[in-house]
């Protein structure tokens, strides 16, 4: 290696915009919050170049083998729900949605989730927008009971201009091989069972941010159409100036909510956590475990109902989706009329108020129903399996 | 749902910038190029919402059974090489970097590679360009001997300004609990061995590009400084406007590298991807399954020899590293003068021409050598470990 000077007057990769001080402190942060998801099968390895995962327990207390285990994996990001993450400046929950669009494809397979791993791109490292980013992933493992077990973060400023980051997600899991879904089991007569979704979760925004826009609406204030029971009440005026000091106060720590819950402006409402069905499915595929009453599951996300049901169905069969047999979540008939979008792009682009189907032989559709209710699921019939080419008819 | 009037005039998720039917086609297309990364512990599971894997085969000819499996994670990006390869207009060896900067930490906690996973995100699906980025990813999984298993491409144009796009990916694999490496394992005496880098790999392209832009350095020149055995020959003119063809040209489908290897250009040099060390190491392991011969390992990345190397270290030795003990790549003296860096600097962002060491027994120093040159490794001796506190020192 050559000589080159002193460091006053030469390159150095922090003149290049790379602080790498920064980003080691910002990684020691995070243990902590990482630790608090991980159960006794993630091996302790700090410094380690890659997370460990014990598979197995050979230890009698906590043995699970499997005979032939299966592991699931996928990747998936939140798309520009980032950008409305950004706008209003909150950033606790973006990592719930991050972890919810993963895990809810896993279970659609029958797995269990074992663990994630993140990757977060930003033009600079801030602490506190970064830590608030991996609290809500945390909080998205803790909901998904899978350990949180590494993750990158990468600073770049030449790639994303100020104020933009993106967030990537892989989670592993596993599935014994003989009870993985297969779409060969679904029969005509089979019943479809849709779970509610928490509002859009986290596709469309593009277009979310485009009716927001071209109708000015404004993401502070309380909209009476977004209420789930409407009581009449004027739109808050001013709520724009005062949520923008509250999200100062807590941007310095302090927590913002105010102590009484306030009624949600348009903000709160768009930017709702993707819900994470992995506890209500994971116990009821457990209840089940001999027989195989579950033909099929889907996870509504980027193309919708049709899109989405039409991947848990063979050639033989169709899936008939009864529209009336639910209410869309007031936010969807809210945008819709606010961007005069055509019927068929919204059933094409959200979820309409249904996040998650199951397909279920009929003599255990009440069952089914019943249980998923007592775990928390607000539940539908939304309509059945009937002979067919491998579509999804809306009717 | 509303009703809400035709197609023509109301938003639509096209206006909006998001074509759902282009990236539908280019995930379809990707089919063939994934499956020929897909041996027989892939299940076939098309349309499916979650990527699987058989961690063991029960039938007897494939069984390789582990008693007490760990399974080993790591998500990483490219950083700013996404630059470089777009201002290049070369995207098919950017795959490689990203696969080789997950499986090259992996292996260093003793690891089997199983399968892989991208996040490919772009302000506007190009077919073309997306399918050299997956082209790469694929030939990195079978560098690595790793199944491509599932991946996402997002297409944000509020986020990607036009040109940009970034890459992430995550990569799983196995090992047996017992054979896992362990820092504790390192001893006094242990000797470092180096394997050379094929170039700057995949970190510290902020600084890269800064010195480019600084010197004012011609991507498109070949610079004599950068042939390993430089004879001398004038910097090449007019050759930024033929390679600019000759990318035109590729561009449209037909392979662009002149049948004459030219000489290579220092957008060659500086693109050059990342080696994968996975075959060398894996097959190194397996010949010493039953002795302890390796007592560590680490992969050079972000924080150069001496952030690397001090992680595969416990707090009673340091290592120490001969730097007269292997010749740099000519592309770190290259850069070095050009951008006037400080020699700390440079040691502290770059590899300096070792990609991956090993700490290994003395009596068996000589051996691995041999077995790693065999491989197809080139092999330095670079230093030894004393007693000491976990630190590297570099003499």
């Amino acid at each position: 290696m050559t000589s080159a000077g002193d460091k006053g007057s030469g390159l150095t990769y922090a003149s290049a915009g790379v602080r790498l001080e920064e980003k080691d402190r910002f990684t020691d942060s995070l243990v902590s919050v990482m630790k608090r998801t991980h159960g006794p099968r993630v091996i302790p390895n700090p410094g380690g170049f890659a997370g460990l995962f014990r598979l197995d327990f050979n230890e009698r207390l906590f043995k699970r083998n499997y005979k032939d285990p299966v592991l699931v994996a996928c990747a998936d990001g939140v798309g520009t729900k980032v950008k409305l993450a950004r706008q209003m400046n909150r950033f606790d929950t973006i990592g719930i949605d991050l972890v919810a669009m993963n895990v809810n494809d896993m279970i659609v397979q029958g797995a269990e989730p074992l663990f994630f791993l993140d990757y977060i791109a930003v033009p600079r490292v801030e602490s506190a927008v970064l830590g608030d980013i991996v609290k809500g992933i945390a909080e998205g493992c803790r909901q998904a009971g899978c350990a949180l077990l590494g993750g990158e973060t990468a600073e770049m400023p030449d790639v994303y201009a100020p104020g933009e980051f993106d967030l990537a997600g892989f989670a592993v899991g596993v599935v014994e091989l003989k009870r993985a879904t297969d779409t060969e089991r679904v029969e005509k007569g089979d019943v479809l069972i849709g779970l509610e979704s928490s509002g859009i979760h986290s596709n469309g925004y593009s277009l979310v941010r485009k009716v927001v826009e071209s109708a000015g609406l404004d993401l502070d204030a309380v909209y009476d159409e977004l209420r789930p029971r409407a009581i009449a009440t004027k739109k808050r005026a001013g709520s724009a100036a005062s949520r923008k000091k509250a999200g100062a106060v807590g941007k310095n720590g302090t927590k913002t909510r105010a102590a009484a819950p306030a009624p949600l402006t348009l903000g709160d409402v768009l930017l709702a956590p993707t819900r994470i069905y992995v506890n209500s499915i994971t116990k009821l595929l457990r209840e089940y475990r001999v027989k195989k009453v579950i033909s099929g599951m889907a996870h509504l996300t980027g193309s919708g109902m049709a899109g989405n049901l039409e991947r848990a169905l063979h050639k033989k069969v169709d899936a008939v989706v009864r529209l009336d047999s639910w209410q869309p979540h007031p936010v969807f008939t809210f945008l819709q009329s606010h961007g005069n979008i055509p019927d068929d792009e919204m059933r094409r682009v959200f979820n309409m108020g249904i996040g998650y189907v199951l397909v279920v032989r009929p003599t255990f559709a009440d069952s089914v129903v019943q249980k998923l209710r007592k775990l928390g699921e607000k539940v539908h019939v939304i309509g059945e399996v009937v002979k067919g080419k491998g579509v999804v008819r809306e009717e």
